[in-house]
């Protein structure tokens, strides 16, 4: 008992040494102290524990150990990442940034058209989102390849969330204004979440959850285009897959084969082209033309036939000129304020984690570092300047961003040369458009959506994870059958409810020793190992809490009963020692302290003995505060396992 | 490099056996694989998995190998306890039982009228709830001390949610209706929770929550009290503390003195006593014989005073006789069938919460085990039952259950001796509370609640863990000044939140080499660990999951910047090797995944080396399905970190 009296002194003088006993009684092992983490106060470990939640990139670890000059440039650049790159900015870049910007113009006219069409606004609204936000971005975000406009799923929510209440052909003023207040509300959301560090909230939207979301998305998309493509004028507008299906097939009187053959055959032409690039990526152009292509063909072809085909509908008139502001149709009062800031929420939430996935793919790809909550403030105060000018939500389009990187960007300036193009077709070009037929938009729209669903995805999730392909599909199904929001409601919940179950019913393992090491590991895993007799060695794989601390208990107390029933059939003596390993206990709450408590007074009762191995820092610290530490004390806590078997084994050795 | 080059074959061809690398180049150090889990399909591991969630204590294992006669005779002692204990009982057994039944009637009977005035639905109901739920208790329970009856908290929790919707005075039947409908369906979520094995859904109530409740509901249920102590008669029926205060000062006219002069006597008289079995559990039958002997000499006292005491509110007239049934009054149509649902699954869970958790206590004292899911389904059918025959929601008492034991106890035959007294006074005794007067219920109640404010435990949690002390703290003032449902609501989400955190916001360490061992610690807490040189070893304390993988990454990549800086600045040489020590890592998903490949990748374009180890199974199993196994191959995944780093340095000095 003599050998390490020392040790349990070492708990209430809470020295940090480490103390060897140098007369143990095995030989080759040493017996270590566990110790308890450094004391700090209350505050200071507040003060550590925020940091570590809401700093955990330490941004402001430029400014250390600089001049007060030097700091206000850091700052500048910090908050205007332009200075950074603007001072080095040199002809070469501009010539890769003009061929760059230029590509995404051609790609951003007809998919703003398109997009806004989605979100049911008018196709102007799609050309002037392309133009202010792009421009405000450039100089607010730190990504150097992100091409910013309208996306297709942030309009899509937009469009069937707001068109559930307000009819956009019956009450159009209303439903632009909930749209720009949405937008702004977007905005709001996506700037405070940057500001206020709590990105982390779009990282609850898993890849699994927004796999099956988008492919559902993409499917009622591509459904509902079937308006167009099929030339179908009256046709519901819920976002359901029954409903959508029963307005196709109910109207079939309505097709028109005139559009159906336009419909088809640029949608045979925008896909080729999509299939085209996929395969080459040198041939990143000819998607990227493709679709304003397809508009200039299909307009002159509606032109040339267009005594004759009053059938194909079109476009119409769009006026020219700038974005006017339309901060007067933001309205923070009414009874749809609670819809505009539920939309904006949702769609600013989707556009977010779009914006933030494509601008870190790209910077991992040229090897530079995306701050996430800086892009978030970037991305949100660019929706709150565009909702005061007749934009509607926008984020970094993965579409865009994808052609505007093969096309060689170096910087933001592509995209106020995207901008600059706009401006100029906004200025100059609207008449052209009015021959467009709509067609053309679905066809644009259907290509656009049917790369979202990638089905790969989804069973590279079933071969490796079933429960997050459970949480696809729960999205997939949801947003097709019943809402969008709710869809996506339903998958994170499973997602969380995955993190909960994990926690609820943790593993436990029964360990044996590797032979001739002082490892242990799990018995069923690695043949080589044994058990050792008299002690039963169990690994608990979860922080204890509240909500797994009962059936720990109830679990462990199993395992005891099968050794024991295990030790009387196979006649191996008597167990003795409870270990349990606490290496992978990482936190522990006060209910999970009562366990450990409880549990060694039931296991003294039956005359064992309970010894943890190992608990980590903040662990021992509780135990200490809890005075649990003290009942366990002489020969309670060990370092390793292998030190408490050796230790314990001598012990009885000594006293038989 | 030839070292163990044999040690990725290994993971192609998956054999499970441990293969030691003889030539070992490092002195003393074997180099060992890390195995995969012995492989399972699909069906398999779900079958393991579901068993681990739902049947973690092995409920059958009494009946493996044996007869198929004996298997009859366990299934009904499975079914019915009362067969496994019943065979043995004996008049020594009996006496004892006979005492402590005789000990908690006396309880029973003034704590069945108050909690009934708790929950406003007529007394007489309480006294019915104290005779058919503890029969069917004392067949189906497995707890052999628990004291079955109306409970306070459930009481007050019905009494709130109904009230706020029907007024128990102006509608009494509906009142009743609604009561009895909850009841049962309280009982049928119970028994369903027992029966699909889902009981760790109370788990989620934890301490922590469940103090700060019952200290909310405690000075509530003592403030509204002041209606009867203080002789108030227009009181409102709010259950928040505003209103309750404000209703008792603004009607000071309506106080009277004879009542508060009573009232603040029978309350001392009662506070004492239980002081006094407090400090002396021997004395426990002072505080068990208080209420009955109040009721006793109060009634004499108005009963004296008849003539001039019209100022003292009676009960008045109880009707004789036995439960009548009552499953005609269960409805399940109307307008409030939600309310009573919502009411039947909030008292469920709290009185199941108290019941298990006050069975569990006192098995742990006799050691003996209560089996959860079995508990929940006797306690639900006794609900059930009750129902139908006049009863509402009653559950294993703490007060009623401490007394039971301390009186000595032995089985369920405690249940239905207290079971016949209370049948005999509902047969006979029912006039004699003619003159009962209310003050008195009043005082009984308070003296019951008042032991339910902990405020020593709160203490505790605030010293231990300051998240649990916030949860406690929300659902105190939740339901202080909110309302009971959202309070616990409150309580919930924050215990939850907890969870998610931690997994959100997992530590991540640094560790060093504790010297002349193969330990390995973390470099802050154990002084005597020193850094490896060319090494950065971090240990990460969670598993990866989606709602971590961007915060570990940025997190990751500052640890490798900032040890970058340490080395430069303590000129060191230089990094070379990165070492992840995923001992806590429990689980991985596919976002995780998708981190350690972006990670390897990250890291190797700047030549620095990423390497695993010791990761768990299922860990080793997920990276061997998504293939990322193979791109870590060869020295890319040891057992141990000592093992890592031994191979690897000779692997340098091999080939520098």
């Amino acid at each position: 008992m003599g050998v390490n009296s020392n040790r349990v002194e070492d708990f209430s003088s809470q020295e940090t040494t480490l103390r060897i006993t140098t007369e143990s009684i095995v030989p080759g092992m040493e017996i270590h102290n566990v110790c308890l983490p450094p004391k700090k106060t209350t505050l200071q470990k507040l003060k550590q524990r925020l940091g570590e939640i809401f700093f955990p990139d330490d941004p402001l670890y430029r400014f250390k150990n600089q001049t007060w000059c030097k700091k206000l440039l850091l700052g500048l650049q910090f908050l205007f990442p332009i200075f950074q790159w603007g001072p080095e900015y040199s002809l070469r870049l501009l010539r890769s940034d003009i061929i760059s910007g230029l590509t995404i113009a051609s790609l951003a006219i007809p998919q703003g058209i398109s997009y806004a069409k989605l979100a049911n606004l008018p196709p102007i609204v799609g050309l002037y989102s392309s133009f202010v936000p792009p421009l405000i971005y450039s100089i607010l975000g730190s990504s150097r390849h992100l091409g910013v406009g309208p996306v297709s799923i942030a309009s899509l929510v937009m469009g069937s969330m707001l068109s559930e209440t307000v009819s956009p052909h019956d009450e159009p003023i209303l439903y632009l204004k909930l749209a720009f207040t949405a937008t702004f509300f977007a905005g709001l959301f996506q700037a405070s979440l940057g500001f206020l560090r709590l990105g982390f909230v779009i990282d609850f939207l898993s890849k699994a959850t927004l796999v099956g979301f988008m492919a559902g998305a993409a499917v009622i998309v591509s459904l509902q285009q079937l308006k167009g493509l099929l030339g179908i004028v009256h046709f519901t507008t819920k976002m359901q897959f029954i409903p959508v299906i029963s307005s196709v097939f109910n109207h079939r009187d309505e097709w028109s084969w005139q559009t159906i053959v336009v419909g088809v055959s640029f949608l045979v032409f925008l896909l080729t082209s999509r299939h085209i690039s996929m395969k080459r990526p040198k041939l990143f152009w000819v998607s990227a033309a493709a679709p304003l292509t397809s508009v200039i063909l299909s307009t002159i072809l509606v032109l040339c036939f267009k005594l004759k085909t009053h059938k194909i509908s079109i476009i119409g008139y769009l006026p020219k000129g700038l974005n006017p502001p339309s901060a007067n149709m933001l309205s923070f009062s009414g009874p749809d304020l609670a819809l505009a800031i539920k939309t904006g929420i949702v769609t600013g939430i989707l556009s977010l984690t779009e914006g933030i996935a494509v601008g870190r793919t790209f910077a991992a790809l040229k090897n530079y570092q995306v701050d996430g909550n800086k892009e978030m403030m970037a991305i949100g105060l660019m929706n709150m300047a565009g909702s005061c000018s007749l934009c509607y939500v926008t984020t970094g389009s993965f579409s865009r961003s994808a052609v505007n990187y093969n096309a060689g960007a170096q910087t933001a300036v592509s995209n106020i040369i995207m901008a600059t193009a706009v401006l100029v077709t906004l200025l100059f070009l609207m008449p052209l458009f009015y021959y467009t037929p709509n067609v053309i938009l679905g066809a644009i729209i259907v290509t656009a959506v049917i790369g979202l669903i990638d089905y790969q995805a989804a069973y590279r999730l079933w071969k490796v994870d079933k429960l997050d392909f459970l949480a696809c599909m729960c999205s997939f199904f949801g947003v097709l059958f019943i809402s969008v929001p709710s869809g996506l409601g339903i998958a994170v919940g499973v997602s969380v409810f995955k993190i909960l179950l994990h926690v609820t019913r943790p593993n436990t393992l029964i360990m044996g020793n590797i032979r001739g090491t002082n490892v242990y590991q799990c018995l069923g895993r690695y043949k080589e190992t044994s058990r050792v007799p008299s002690f039963l060695i169990l690994a608990i794989e979860s922080p204890i809490y509240f909500a797994n601390s009962t059936y720990l208990q109830e679990r462990i107390l199993r395992w005891i009963r099968e050794e024991e029933d295990w030790i009387k059939a196979n006649n191996e003596g008597t167990l003795k020692c409870v270990i349990l390993d606490m290496t992978a206990v990482t936190a522990i709450d006060t209910s999970g302290i009562d366990l450990v408590c409880e549990l060694r007074k039931m296991l003294e009762k039956r005359s064992f003995k309970l010894v943890l191995a190992n608990p980590v820092g903040s662990v021992m610290e509780k135990l200490h505060q809890s005075k649990t530490l003290d009942s366990f004390g002489l020969n309670g806590i060990y370092l390793t396992v292998g030190e408490a078997v050796a230790d314990i084994s001598a012990l009885w050795k000594s006293q038989p």
